[in-house]
C-alpha cells in the first residue's frame, strides 16, 4: 500500500531562474530595439586556475548569452599581482562598452579581496561587493544587492512566503550572503529598497548548537549558508516552515562517486517543512539569474534609462 | 527588618564617559605637544530651532572644550535649502582647519537627510553616517562607527560583559543605533574592526510582543533603542542578563513635572538583571564621549599620524 505523507513543496529555483532569464531576454531585446542601444555587456575577471571558479564563470557566460548580454572572460595567471588586477579593473571601469564587471572570488592569497572589490566602479559593481553599495544596502537605498541574497529574496516573493513580523534564522554571516540577507529581511518595507519586515536572528560558527536549535524551532524561515552538511535537521524545524538551503558541499558517496549537498538534511526536513529548496537546483541557478538582472540594471543606469 | 535583595550592578555611563574624556584629554594634549599640531577641531551644523537639537549640540561643544578639541557651531535658519546646506558642508570639507563635521539630525523636512549625510567627506564623518563608512562597518574595516553604538560597545568592554557565543537581542533597527549595534555584535573578532561574536536577534516595531519575549528570555544581553516606554519588563529578562537602555523619552509625572525615562522598567528589571544602565546617566554621556574620540581619530588620520 502506498504511504501518503504531507511533504514540503519544493521551491524550484531552476525553474524560477529559467522564467527570470526568459523575462530578462524579452526585456533586454525590447530595450535594445526600442532605444537603439547596444546589448548590455558583462566582463568576468578570473585570476588563477581554480576549477570551481572556472565552472561558475562558464555558467554565468552561458546565462548571459541566453538573455542577450554580451560577455567576455578575461583570465589572469595566478601569479598576477594586485597591481595587475587593479590596472585591468581600472581599464574596464573606463571602458564605455562595459556595463558590468565581476571579479570571480576567491582571488589568490597575495591579493587583497577587499581592495579588488572596492576598485570596481560602483556603477558597474554587479556583485554588490563595493563598500559603497554595501552602505547603500544598509540604508535601504537602491543598489546592486549581492546576487545570492537577491535570488533568495526573489524565491521568497515568487512562492509567496510571508515575512512581515515572521521569525527568520540566518545561518552564516558571510558578507556576500548571510549579512545582506539579514539586511534585506529585517528592514522596513517603506524604503527605496523595500525590506521584508521580519525579525532576524543571525547565527554563525560561534552560536552554540542548543541556541541555534532554540531559534530555529521558532523560525518561520530558515536560511542556511554555511557549508556545514546536515546542520539543519528535522527535529529543529517548525512544521510548515520555509527552508532555504544556500550551502553547497561536494561529498563522497558510498559507491565512491561524489555529489553536491546543502546544509539541510533534505529527506528528513522535507517531511516537516512547508517549503524547501533542493541542492542542486535551488538557490544556485537564482544567483546566476540575478547577476544577469544586475547587469541589465547597470546597463540601463549607465545609459540613464532606468 | 531590612530586606536584602541581589540587585543589578549599575553600569555607570556617566562615570565611564568622564573617564574617557580624561583619557582623551591626556592623549590629545600629548599629541598636540609632541607633534606640534594644532588642536583637533570639530564643526557642528544645526539647521532650524529644535530645542532638543540645540541642547545636544551644546553638550557636545562642552565635551569638546573639556578634552581640548576646538569647536564651532554653525546655525542655519530652518528655511535653509538643501543646496545651502550642501554648500556649507562642501566648504567645511575643503577647510584644512576642520577635522570633524557633524550635521545635527533631524534636518528640516524639505532637506534629504541621506543626501546631507553623504555630502560630508568620509574622512571627516565623525558620526559614521556616510554610506561609505557604513559599508566599511559592514565589512569590518576600520571606520567611524556611529557614536551611540560605539559607546555601548565600550560599556560592554569596560564592564567585562561576555559576548562570545552569547545571545543578544537588539530592539530597534535605526540606522544610527540598532543596525550598527547588530553589525558590531554579530561579527568575527578576527577583523580590522573586531566584532563581538554574539548571536544577534534584531527586533523592531513589527516583531510581535510574544516573539520579542521568546527571544528576550533567552538573551544574555538586551539592547533597547526604541523610545517605547516600559518595553522591557522583568518577566522577560533572564536572571543575570545585561540590560542596555538606549531609549530616551520625556514623560509627565504625577506632580505635573517631566522626567526622562528609557525603554526599560528600571525598578523591576534591576531586580532580575545582572547589569543595567540607568536613564539618564547610562548610554547618553557615552555617545558624546565617543564623538570626541571619533573627532580625535579624524584629526590623526587627516594628519597621517594614526
Amino acid at each position: 500500500m502506498a504511504e501518503f505523507k504531507k511533504v514540503a513543496e519544493i521551491i524550484d529555483g531552476k525553474k524560477v531562474a529559467g522564467d527570470i532569464r526568459k523575462e530578462l531576454k524579452r526585456e533586454i531585446d525590447e530595450w535594445v530595439q526600442n532605444n537603439n542601444n547596444r546589448a548590455p555587456s558583462l566582463v568576468a575577471v578570473i585570476v588563477g586556475e581554480d576549477p570551481a571558479s572556472k565552472k561558475y564563470v562558464e555558467n554565468k557566460m552561458n546565462a548571459a548569452k541566453e538573455v542577450g548580454i554580451t560577455s567576455k572572460t578575461i583570465k589572469l595567471e595566478s601569479s598576477a599581482t594586485e597591481k595587475d588586477i587593479l590596472n585591468l579593473i581600472n581599464k574596464l571601469n573606463k571602458d564605455d562598452t562595459v556595463d558590468g564587471i565581476l571579479v570571480q572570488l576567491p582571488v589568490p592569497e597575495h591579493v587583497s579581496e577587499r581592495t579588488v572589490c572596492n576598485a570596481v566602479d560602483p556603477r558597474k559593481d554587479i556583485d554588490g561587493f563595493h563598500i559603497n553599495n554595501m552602505g547603500k544596502l544598509c540604508v535601504n537605498n537602491e543598489t546592486f544587492v549581492p546576487c545570492t541574497a537577491l535570488g533568495v529574496m526573489e524565491l521568497i516573493k515568487r512562492y509567496k512566503i510571508k515575512t512581515f513580523g515572521k521569525n527568520v534564522v540566518v545561518c552564516g554571516r558571510s558578507k556576500n550572503v548571510g549579512l545582506p540577507m539579514a539586511m534585506l529581511l529585517h528592514s522596513d518595507y517603506r524604503n527605496e529598497l523595500p525590506g521584508l519586515e521580519a525579525t532576524v536572528t543571525l547565527c554563525h560558527r560561534n552560536t552554540p548548537r542548543e541556541e541555534l536549535v532554540y531559534f530555529a524551532k521558532r523560525a518561520d524561515i530558515i536560511i542556511s549558508a554555511t557549508g556545514v552538511v546536515n546542520l539543519i535537521t528535522p527535529d529543529m524545524v517548525k512544521p510548515g516552515a520555509c527552508i532555504i538551503d544556500v550551502g553547497i558541499t561536494r561529498i563522497q558517496t558510498e559507491d565512491g562517486k561524489t555529489k553536491l549537498v546543502g546544509d539541510v538534511d533534505f529527506d528528513g526536513v522535507s517531511k516537516v517543512a512547508g517549503h524547501i529548496t533542493p541542492v542542486p537546483g535551488g538557490v544556485g541557478p537564482m544567483t546566476v539569474a540575478m547577476l544577469m538582472k544586475n547587469t541589465f540594471q547597470a546597463a540601463k543606469s549607465l545609459k540613464g534609462t532606468t
